[in-house]
């Protein structure tokens, strides 16, 4: 019986494999170096936890089931839940600032069609506990060393904005405050619908303030400073969310990120728990998809009875990075590494053969040798295969001195060395050559 | 609302995270270094990949769920089927030896209670298309260099059987080869069972041959060489198997890991698919539970209409590793990781001591600081409870004369380093200290 991998999954081989721990080593890398640290939860959760952050709404985007005590669970699409879950429970316990970041494996009932995954992996920082905007300026540099760190730093921008900027600046062209959850939700999807679906569903509710043709311009047009003194003059919030927003934008520039930013009014978010700042990670060559989404929410660990914990953070998914790797040709060239192949020049070495490699892979080199008895040319070929940086060779000259043919494959250099020196500092002996 | 973690499943906050990514880097590391590459697959497969291998039996140990599609899916309990799937779609483009090896997560509908988990991680190990007991071997002594890396190599032995040498032996007290799946089965759960029920069961199929109390001292007092000598007698496969397990053991000798191993006939395994080698790793001082269990399986990618490959692997959980460090009171002490914590000694150079934070961290080290501008005797108190090797302090004399005051937390040595030298080269001026 034949049997296929489930629609929209997908599977690793060793070329594919080596892709994705490039790509999480870089993740794990720029993560720690900004002092982050890494957490991880279950791969499933109580399904309540998913519908009380999103509603029930989310129930059909979920795979749910049931073990044997009616107990009913869902696959985690996005971590946050479980973050919130996680920090609730040991709120008075953990240390500020939380300063935490995860790559989780989570799931998606899709309708499986080509392009469209299932399962995927996905980037998770966050602070919890700091309301300074120094913390959101902290969490959109992590993001930008890490484009920059996988060779993305100048095909990456950061739309960046804060949703009570935002809010201020509708409400002078006639939306109130209390309208602004359906409002950022057709706003954020404004890019990824045609024009016309777009004028329809705006006009429907908000039609008979403002048409849907000049919100886009309003949205498009109105600079950065123009938009900080709406909010400026829209009252005590509004003036504080106008300087919290000055404060993010200096300190991208202590960062060194602020290039790598724009302000962007059309960017909001969809998502009802943001209450600040807002921003999103695009190509700077186009292309609709975000590669990351954020913001700050300062009411999570609330819905679970926690105490209030402000937060601000952003989930990055693997497939559209390496998906836009791929479209600029900046895929790295990821070779099978192996340090050291070992070849028998003659069958009746082989014991002793594989007695060298178990001292070597016992100074924590990588080295493999043939399973097969085959003649020294097909054993070099093999170790050419697999990328082996160096070749020994056990044959003649061990049997008559106990001496060993060590060549470097990169250099094509070679040289004769006794198996003692090799046995007591392998890597000192092949660095000589 | 207050929503719970599931029950048996697990979250790791980062002082348990640093645990877990210690014993995945050893995995890992050990992995590379016998030249095995890394695979994965999809966190679910379809319903039928685990019941083709394992019977209708098996669903009642998984969480299983349906798509809007009707498709019936199931989270996988463990990684076998995921491989003979992978390897049969590419038999024939693979090249050989297939030395794979994958640390996957994975679930079983376990009834919750106290220290059964639901979800675990399980190292896998699998050298696939390769007949040569030399396979079996490498998996054998990839495993033992795994407790040795961890310093577990004196705690752990290796109980090491193979099927036919076995089905060899319980033919000479009346079991015939055709009914040895059951026996397996029954003799596997020997050492789990009580003395009683194990007789009652074994005595109810195989009483009027050999009594559970003959079959029990027979299996513990039948030495190697007699099991050897019993497969040679018994036609030619018993004498392959013989010659095979000869080879076996000298093979763990090349490898330097034959003093960990000891031939044990009671050790069979369960499942019905091994077919030669088997073995277990269990620790020294006893208990029931093994580490890790495994053999070899000749035709596991046939059951998936692929071509036959033959193949020999091992599975290792990550709890019960954890839980015999912790016995013996060998778990790793895992400081958080830092390098340097920089201070600013005077809010108002707060803006260039980011500028550090952020030039050191292109220069890859891991740094952090204070979210909150308070006193400098704080700030150290912060370093020190992060874990830091350094401190720099931007103070007075950064304002007078362009220099910084850098100090060895472990040392407790200081000195002042003018900041362009620490910007150009931070790594140098820190190790000077």
């Amino acid at each position: 019986m034949k049997i296929q991998s489930p629609p929209g999954m997908r599977d690793f081989y060793p070329e594919d494999m080596r892709l994705q721990n490039w790509l999480f080593d870089a993740w794990r890398r720029v993560s720690l170096a900004f002092g982050f640290n890494e957490y991880e939860g279950p791969i499933f959760e109580y399904l309540d936890l998913f519908t009380l952050k999103s509603g029930e709404g989310i129930v059909s985007e979920l795979f749910t089931f049931q073990d044997r005590g009616q107990r009913n669970f869902a696959i985690r699409p996005e971590m946050t839940p479980t973050l919130a879950r996680m920090v609730a429970a040991r709120a008075n316990a953990l240390p500020r600032p939380i300063k935490w970041f995860s790559i989780p494996r989570m799931c998606r009932a899709e309708k499986p069609q080509r392009g469209r995954l299932r399962e995927f992996f996905q980037w998770n920082i966050d602070v919890l506990g700091v309301e300074d905007p120094l913390a959101d300026a902290e969490v959109i540099a992590v993001a930008v060393a890490f484009f920059r760190e996988i060779g993305l730093g100048l095909d990456v921008v950061i739309h960046l904005n804060s949703r009570p900027v935002v809010s201020a600046a509708l409400a002078t062209i006639g939306i109130a405050p209390e309208e602004n959850e359906r409002a950022f939700e057709l706003i954020d999807r404004h890019d990824r619908l045609s024009p016309g679906a777009f004028r329809e569903m705006w006009d429907e509710v908000y039609g008979d303030r403002v048409s849907a043709a000049n919100l886009t311009s309003f949205l498009a047009e109105t600079p950065q400073e123009t938009c900080l003194e709406m909010a400026q003059q829209a009252g005590p919030e509004g003036a504080a969310a106008a300087e919290q927003f000055q404060v993010l934008w200096q300190r991208l520039a202590d960062f060194g990120v602020q290039d790598s930013c724009e302000f962007r009014l059309q960017t909001v978010r969809g998502l009802a728990y943001y209450t600040g700042s807002v921003f999103e990670a695009h190509a700077r060559q186009g292309g609709l998809r975000a590669l990351m989404g954020g913001g700050r929410y300062d009411n999570l660990t609330g819905l679970l009875d926690g105490p209030r914990v402000p937060g601000v953070g952003f989930g990055m998914g693997d497939a559209p990075v390496v998906e836009l790797l791929r479209e600029l040709n900046k895929l790295p060239r990821l070779d099978c590494e192996l340090d050291v192949f070992v070849i028998d020049a003659d069958s009746d070495l082989f014991s002793e053969s594989l007695s060298l490699v178990d001292n070597l892979r016992r100074h924590n080199l990588r080295v493999d040798f043939s399973y097969k008895r085959i003649g020294v040319g097909k054993q070099f070929k093999q170790a050419a295969a697999r990328g082996a940086r160096y070749v020994i060779v056990m044959g003649e000259e061990f049997t008559k001195r106990q001496e060993l043919t060590v060549k470097n494959l990169t250099t094509g250099e070679q040289q004769s060395i006794p198996v003692e020196q090799i046995r007591r500092d392998p890597k000192a002996a092949l660095e000589s050559i």
